[in-house]
């Protein structure tokens, strides 16, 4: 079996077999049998020729298999976690796994670093100070027994195979490919240790997938691959035009994220965290319609009991609980500034991807895997679509360190938004469900 | 200009600037700004988008000159070449390279090694005792002054990109693709120095193009890219689906082809010899039409200034020319036997892949560019389809060396041929043209 061979078939449009598929997926975890420049065309004939569904669901198990699978057996209550394809403002995590925790999943959340525009949980964890990201593995069990939520980063030995190729995508032009980027996503979810996996997938101009049709068929694909791996998946579409709540930025968001536990936050963050929590109840099969585990989801957020699962999650993985009532204790900007609205009206428009963007440039997210983040810089929307302004009111509030910075930012917020006569119809947040 | 922007655009469809395509031809020349994985990520989707014949002209060109090109305005006289796509016995470069130069031409021949079952010019000559294919520039520019004919292999800097590419071609899956073999062939051609080339495009199952259609398309492909890049070009298409003549192997092929400007050769081989001759003689300008350069080739031929410039063309370069006259001075394998015919009847099909396959296993050819090759072996077709057998008569006579190489390549010639009772009916020689 030739690496040679099994690129012309798939280049020819044929189905490769599940010991092709091996093969590749081993040469891709272990360097050995395959070069670089063979994975690469492979990659190639996969993006333009696509994969058949069992193609893509043994991709993704060999994947998996690649590297270390947890096994949580030992570990009462249904294990379920959550999955967004990334979006601007999107904190909904850190509201969730506590919700969800309080209602009896345990949520074994383990993430990878952000990069580009849309941020990464881990990022935001890590303004809390002494939060710890990293733990070992008896840690984390540890963690999701005491707490039943823990917020890790994936470690190295999570499918190895993924991380050669997802580095060989990035600069091959081949990250795109529902097959390529369903196997990538569940991969490293099946590592987990999981039964259920509720899946945000988002589009729009802040999200990986632009359009709702894209966002549809790659939401069918993980919802396909994962069931067919023995995963309860539900994917839910949302939209990603404009930011989600009103911060954007780390230390900005677990104030959002506290804020929204605490009763607090802007509706739409409060309804997307609730329903993604309901539906991960339901798959955990603890609650026996949408329904009911809505009523769960909201009831351990009006009592305070999702609060009360964060505080000891940030407490178990080291973080200093008394940010969570003290914002002064997480990192700020030295500096913040307005842009404010030209005229007065409604505001009709805001760019999720420009905010996300601008936010990235402040220093808040990485444009490179090996790029530090500044965990105090950030965005908050000070109106959103469909709120009022007056001429020389604030739109944006900047939080910033570095003046060059501001200056490359400010372009992007200023074109970012648009103010009208009217207000614009309200967008819907959920697009669609697949399960 | 990065490259992974660069192979999205291909892989999305796009059209390459020049200066695109000159940076990847520049990476594939120097092996630095790209990855091998990128190079090869590109020819994927070059393979399955293709290009326009805009960028395969520019391509060709940039291949071109990434390395040497030779200038040979100071030797007098219209300098024309003959490519041929490879095919079983295809011996014409020896036989119509003494024809054209004795017409006329200057003739500077610089091939390649044969790779897989099609054999290779040089592999040919060297059967010459001391036949030297690797000559100093001035000592090719000497014999092409002297005898108007040089046959040498290409130096390593003719078309360094080309080697790259090609060689990664070979293991990545992305060698049949009409644009990549244009580029690779006529790349090598405009090296030369040349300003007409004649092509001899070949389809069947002993060719590259095993379709009429494919081989249309790669023709007309490379008569429009030559065209562009300043030369003359006429391609024609030939049949490949039986073996050229009779003798495939190294100096079984010498022998046929002394044999042929002899007058004594066989019409298939004759014919197509005479006919790529003159097409040369055509395109140097030294005939008004096809039929004055087809009397001065055929006079060429049997005047024996053909053979004539053949001798002065293995002495210029180092042969022994007595090996033309005197055949045991040829190497010789130790052992032959014979495939006969299980029934008497006509030979109806004869698979020039096969036999091809089967010369190259008996160590006539390389399957991989390091191997060595044994000039002596070889297969001698005493039977060609439409000619009569008996029972018990030898279709082949194999020259063999190895027992063991034998046994693996005596299947393939039962294999390779039938007996019917009627002769099948002629096929066509030529295809038909593109100018």
């Amino acid at each position: 079996m030739r690496p040679v061979d099994i690129i012309r078939r798939k280049r020819d449009g044929g189905e490769l077999t599940p010991a092709e598929i091996d093969a590749f997926v081993r040469a891709a975890a272990t360097g050995e049998g395959w070069a670089t420049y063979q994975l690469s065309a492979l990659l190639m004939a996969v993006f333009l020729r696509g994969m058949t569904p069992a193609e893509t669901a043994h991709l993704t198990r060999a994947m998996a298999d690649s590297g270390k699978v947890l096994d949580l057996a030992d570990i009462p209550g249904p294990k379920v976690d959550k999955h967004s394809t990334g979006g601007v403002g999107d904190k909904t995590s850190l509201i969730l796994g506590p919700l969800a925790a309080a209602c009896g999943v345990v949520v074994p959340m383990m993430s990878g670093r952000g990069l580009g525009h849309t941020g990464g949980t881990l990022d935001k964890l890590e303004s809390i100070p002494g939060f710890r990201v990293h733990l070992r593995e008896d840690e984390f069990r540890e963690a999701l027994r005491a707490v039943g939520l823990g917020m890790i980063g994936q470690t190295s030995d999570v499918a190895p195979a993924d991380k050669t190729l997802y580095a060989l995508r990035d600069v091959t032009g081949t990250v795109e490919s529902v097959p390529l980027i369903t196997a990538s996503i569940l991969s490293k979810k099946l590592a987990e240790g999981i039964s259920g996996l509720v899946m945000d997938v988002k589009a729009g101009h802040g999200a990986f997938m632009k359009t709702p049709a894209a966002a549809r068929e790659l939401a069918e694909s993980l919802v396909r691959v994962g069931t067919a791996n023995g995963l309860r998946v539900s994917a839910v579409l949302t939209g990603m035009d404009t930011p989600l709540g009103r911060n954007v930025g780390n230390a900005l968001e677990v104030i959002e994220s506290v804020e929204t536990l605490k009763g607090n936050g802007p509706p739409d963050l409060t309804e997307l965290s609730v329903l993604l929590a309901a539906r991960m109840v339901r798959l955990a099969g603890l609650a026996a319609d949408d329904a009911e585990a809505d009523r769960r989801v909201r009831a351990a957020l009006s009592s305070g009991a999702g609060l009360e699962v964060f505080r000891r999650c940030v407490e178990q993985q080291g973080g200093d609980p008394r940010a969570l009532d003290d914002y002064t204790r997480l990192p700020a900007a030295p500096r913040t500034m307005h842009v404010v609205a030209p005229r007065s009206g409604y505001v009709s428009e805001m760019t999720a991807g420009a905010v996300g963007v601008a936010a990235m440039v402040l220093g808040g997210g990485r444009e490179r895997a090996e790029d530090g983040v500044d965990h105090a810089v950030g965005v908050v929307c000070r109106r959103k679509p469909g709120e009022p302004v007056r001429a020389g009111e604030a739109v944006y509030e900047v939080h910033y360190r570095s003046t060059v910075r501001l200056i490359d930012a400010l372009p992007l917020l200023e074109e970012s938004f648009a103010v009208a006569d009217a207000p614009p119809p309200a967008p819907p947040l959920v697009l669609g469900e697949i399960t």
